[in-house]
């Protein structure tokens, strides 16, 4: 069965198409700074907002016309798989992300859970192996189903955590299965409601445990999977325990954990957390943590997660450019976390919206190659920190000074003179090399 | 001479006293939760808000009536002290806190610069040794000369660097001098105006520098103070690296200074990082580094730091609840960084704002003595983590279960019960323990 | 059938009780500033929060039990009939207000869903009569249906235009059958999603069409209501027209419908659109326009409707002081427009959690009270306002000053001297007036 | 005297160029939609933000260096004209802006501020008249001097409102001397600091008295001036009171004056208030009140004032936009109210400042031409609002329905269907027309 019969494979045409089905900008095999666009980015479809987002919001019902349907539920997440390699193939997509829940039924029991997962996973194996499409991450849904109400790794309620060791390790054992790149952990729910009832020390030494079993079990496994942690400050959660990339830093070196996870990082995350994306792209670099991203946008007026898919070009530049100085993103990838609008209701629009993501991040790769090879920051920054290349700038950095005789330099040289940063010009110019 | 000539010490009249110069709940001596509330409250007068501030904005002139002259800069500086230990005296305050710049003109070279702060120093070293007042922290103004204007530790200028070491230098030979409990370090320019033309890392990196020939420093002077670190996330600098208190926790492992570092804590700066006060509070008691609070209040609704004097008695409960929690504050304190509002400009003000202050924190002791001793919030979370007293609980905090083990118990313990918070409750109740 | 057998008719216990289901504060009968405290305070249960509200968010499923029940979706209606005015008569409220989608299900056709109307407000009639409980408002749901995603009354497609108005038509013939004293609109979808695909004056003048279609209606059916317009400023709509009080009163009156319309003011609306509640009131006490209160609070650190219970005692102070300010507040009431958390998910949640909200408005109430008996604002307003008692500040009032005539008064009175406003200590002494 | 001896007069050189010091975008003469760029774009250099900003913030002492001097006050406020002329001719602009105090200093009494304004208005008139450049707006600063700390129009002081009075008459004395072509009202301290000691309604009733004189007065002298009122939400104050575009219309239609104002609306006070640029200049449009514009950009994720020069070109885009569709800006113009950021403290920022703001300005137009004339929003919305082009939804709008008929319509009507609004798609396209 076809879901896009009419739709063909969406193919690169140029700016000059007027077809909506057409790449105007995301050319897979061109070339960009060395190696081709699709190696750059490495696009991965979300299954969940794909597959089961269905347009509903807290003040109304689901609009989403989908055109996939099944006689029981375990023949719905059937052919869900179908169309969902359906679309990936349309688009050209290579990587995929899903939760578990996403991709078959829980059941009525956390066996019979496992069981669907095991028969879905077997198709997906298929359809991987026919296709060459790869998975990019997986993870457990540990937030959506009401027990996990007062968290999972930091729940309240030791038999609420075991479950979620459980699913963690079937994760695990799924990402083997499909030779899953990453594994990820987004803690929707791990964090607070009030303090007043909460021992946030307790639940993090808790969380910081449940991490080191994961890893333990996938060494065990033989399974040497990139371990990510994806920060968001708050939603559903009124704070999370891993707000932000810095946040979580901090929480890993403090249990020891550094060296085992990088960051799945999620641009609407970061505004909500009071950041620029690039930023927080730019604090993972500085931790060597830079593992993956969730490609969305959010809207910078309102205050929760619209997860849309990203149109803005000077978002995708300043990405891309965070993911060029940081010699790519493998194995990580560029995930569309992204949802289409409540109104954008069509089972096409699914595509439509792929299409608007990929061809704006095909944008931000070709003004983030020429930004790189002209190294138009690059030459502002040598300038800026010249001071440092010689004198005693350098003894600085060769750590051979020390108050004593920095106080003495300084004494002698207590006439400073900076220089201007002209930064209304560099914005200005920066413009020029969008694309 | 006498500033305040018609105003007499400020004594505790109780909340019957409609006289405005009087404490209605601050009352010294009195002892609650096994202490005197001046014991627990170790309040300090800020120098600049308190001396300097002259109530501009960036839309309006000064119009702080303030009567302390001087025929030249540096008279004016050792009036300023004069009045400064008048208000210290009159509010019975014994801690105190300043930057350099607070104290003695800069002069036109950093050679005057020392030799001002040198003389102002005495005069204060002479005040401190009449009255018994004490010197919480003293910092460098690194931040308000155009010198800095690209950072200080994090400048990309090495002579500005230089400059920066010589101020903290001299700051910790004052603190050595007299006698300072602790040393702050504000980032206030640390950080970025424009990721396009900075190097996070680099910066970060000779900060880190900083930090450690300063603790060098102050081991070699045989000086033993707390060193401390206080986090904001932005104002005036776009982006401050010091974000907030899991940031700088982050910061300091990774370059190793957690162990010589602990955090002073603004209750404005949390807000404007998108946090309670209580979480920010919470988070460095996780890390065991609470050491001391800048308090103030902002208003939600507002984007910058306003800094008023705290009148919000949830907040000062929930404040003092977490340093009961924390043992206390000491070495640190409870210094009131906060600037009465433009429009209360007359000099008695300066009194009646840090009356209102210093009841509104004595009001938050009181109730938190109570929720402490009532162990109300204790009780709501023993009840809530329960289940790992025993059972599968209590051997997950043993260490002695992993995903095998877990996966086993939770196949067998699939249908979870939570119970509900009754959060609404909770929180209606807390208003039964305000003051 | 009871539906909260174990629990009796909530009474007054006063605040050494410690029976969680006993009011601290409402004494119902009790004289507060001239009238019973329930005369004053009017207050309202909400269908929707408490009958269908099911502790679903954007990432979590339903967690509230509820054991109401039925073989089909009218049988669950009438059952939830039932157990609603048992609420009602448990907490002895004596208002309610309702969307016409909370009672009776929507069927497969509009005259379905009338009928069914019919057939619930038939039931609720009855226990009206029984009880003696009033309908404050009824509303009519124009934003959960999908076919409603671009609006209802500001619509871009005729036909949901003509449904719109066909609900509304039946929202106020159940209006008129019972007795409801005011009727609202929210706009929830009234307003864009993007600007680029909408024509925001043609939605608008479409939406004044409506409502003046509305007054026309209820003056055929002979049926006096207080029409009530409820601001939001976002969620779920990018950006909502009826934005806050002022943006609505500058919409009334293009259109010529400022007589014809009050406003029904929410707490957590205001705060999302970046004001104070008390702020609000005010606004709409200058405009005549108070007309009913939704009483919830938000949390000012989250961007979205949390729709919490009332338990801040300083907000419910203010709002009260407002409301005792416009000489009370009916035919409007206090709506309690809140839900239980998700983790406050048991039936007897829906019971604690109003009787926390009722307790802290009764707090507010007496606080605010003494605020007015002290004549405690007033008296320092009066002390600011003097100088347009007399003189050139009462003739300018008198509107018999011109600016020729103010320029020879400010030539010769060039040198103004302020008083201090003493901000500081106001907010202090505020403290004392809390309940 | 030459101020800026070493650059020569900005002319258009294109994208190719390397010149820092000229345009590359911005073409004067070059006809776009049917007029010059200079006659649609109508920009002005705004006085305060050129002359006398400093670069100092609430943390930084002034970092600008400026090489304009005087002997006093007055020369130095001559010798500033000449400079202001300078940069104006170098950049080619026709228009500018100020405050009556930022051209002459304020003296020791009015009288002699109102001496100084004389001498340096004839100067300024002599300059207009050799260059051909015209006043597009003044203003007076009723918020700096700490005798508005209240207020101005609406203060709590007679005298105060006096001498705003004043002030407002000669401003317009001063306009009409120059021709200028729009007269403004900010009212950075009408609103409030806490509610607490304020009467809304008072204060809110004088300002409208004052503008009500503003308008006698401009008849009696015969001054047909345009009058703006520039609202913004916050900042100096708590609370602004013409805190948007809607807010300010409702004020003015409360008090009938809806016909003698205009808004002159600014971006960066638009997303203080949680809106978007072109959300405000359309409210605008849609009440006939589009006036004049000061261009600049905020930083959506700080809370304050930024006031940087414009270089995002989607906001230009849309903004140039907005203006095409109200047809055109005159008498209004684009006043540049912005300021260097202090790190570009060199006076040749001045320029290129200016410059990277025109350019993004002239790209903006650019795009919004090439929308218009394709009609690319112009169809959407067709497309999307046809069905009130015929059948019930033309009926509608001809007011030919009401409730009863609606009814019957949607009674046989019931099963809606709406059209998907790809607007990820849409979003996507509208990169393609970005210049």
């Amino acid at each position: 069965m076809t879901y896009f019969k009419q739709i063909e494979k969406i193919n690169y045409e140029g700016v000059t198409s007027e077809n909506p089905f057409a790449f105007r900008h995301y050319n897979p095999e061109e070339v960009v700074f060395g190696k081709t666009m699709k190696e750059h980015l490495r696009f991965a479809v979300a299954y969940w907002h794909t597959m089961t987002q269905d347009g509903s919001d807290p003040f109304g019902a689901a609009t989403n016309v989908r055109h996939v349907f099944g006689e029981n539920e375990m023949e719905l997440a059937r052919n869900r798989v179908e169309m969902f390699f359906e679309i990936l193939e349309k688009l050209g997509v290579e990587y995929f992300c899903f939760h578990d829940v996403d991709i078959a039924p829980e059941g009525n029991s956390l066996q019979e859970f496992m069981h669907n997962l095991d028969e879905i996973t077997d198709l997906i194996q298929d359809k991987m192996k026919q296709t060459g499409i790869k998975l990019l991450w997986n993870t457990a849904n540990l937030f959506t189903h009401p027990r996990f109400l007062n968290g999972a790794a930091s729940t309240n309620h030791a038999d609420v955590y075991a479950f979620s060791a459980a699913q963690i390790k079937k994760g695990l054992d799924i990402s083997k299965k499909l030779g899953g790149q990453n594994y990820v952990f987004w803690g929707g729910r791990e964090g607070y409601e009030s303090l007043l009832n909460t021992d946030m020390e307790f639940e993090q030494a808790n969380m910081a445990r449940m991490y080191k079993m994961a890893i333990r079990y996938a060494k065990e496994i033989g399974h040497d999977v990139q371990f990510l942690i994806e920060p968001k400050p708050k939603e559903p959660t009124k704070h999370q325990y891993d707000f932000d990339a810095a946040t979580t830093m901090a929480f890993l070196q403090k249990y020891g954990l550094e060296n085992d996870f990088k960051l799945n990082l999620e641009a609407n995350h970061a505004t909500l957390a009071g950041h620029t994306f690039e930023h927080e792209l730019n604090v993972a670099r500085t931790y060597g943590a830079l593992g993956s991203i969730d490609a969305n946008q959010g809207d910078l007026l309102l205050g929760w997660d619209t997860d849309e898919f990203p149109t803005n070009i000077y978002d995708t530049t300043l990405t891309m450019y965070e993911i060029l100085q940081n010699g790519g993103i493998a194995p990580g990838g560029i995930n569309f976390d992204a949802k289409v609008r409540r109104t954008s209701f069509e089972m096409e629009d699914l595509l439509l919206a792929h299409i608007a993501g990929m061809d704006t991040y095909a944008r931000g790769l070709k003004a983030a190659a020429k930004l790189t090879e002209d190294r138009f920051f690059d030459k502002i920054k040598e300038e800026r920190y010249r001071s440092f290349k010689e004198g005693v700038g350098a003894r600085i950095l060769d750590d051979k000074e020390d108050f004593k005789t920095l106080t003495e330099y300084a004494l002698a040289h207590d006439s400073i003179q900076n220089e201007s940063s002209h930064i209304e010009y560099v914005k200005s110019r920066l413009n020029d090399y969008l694309v």
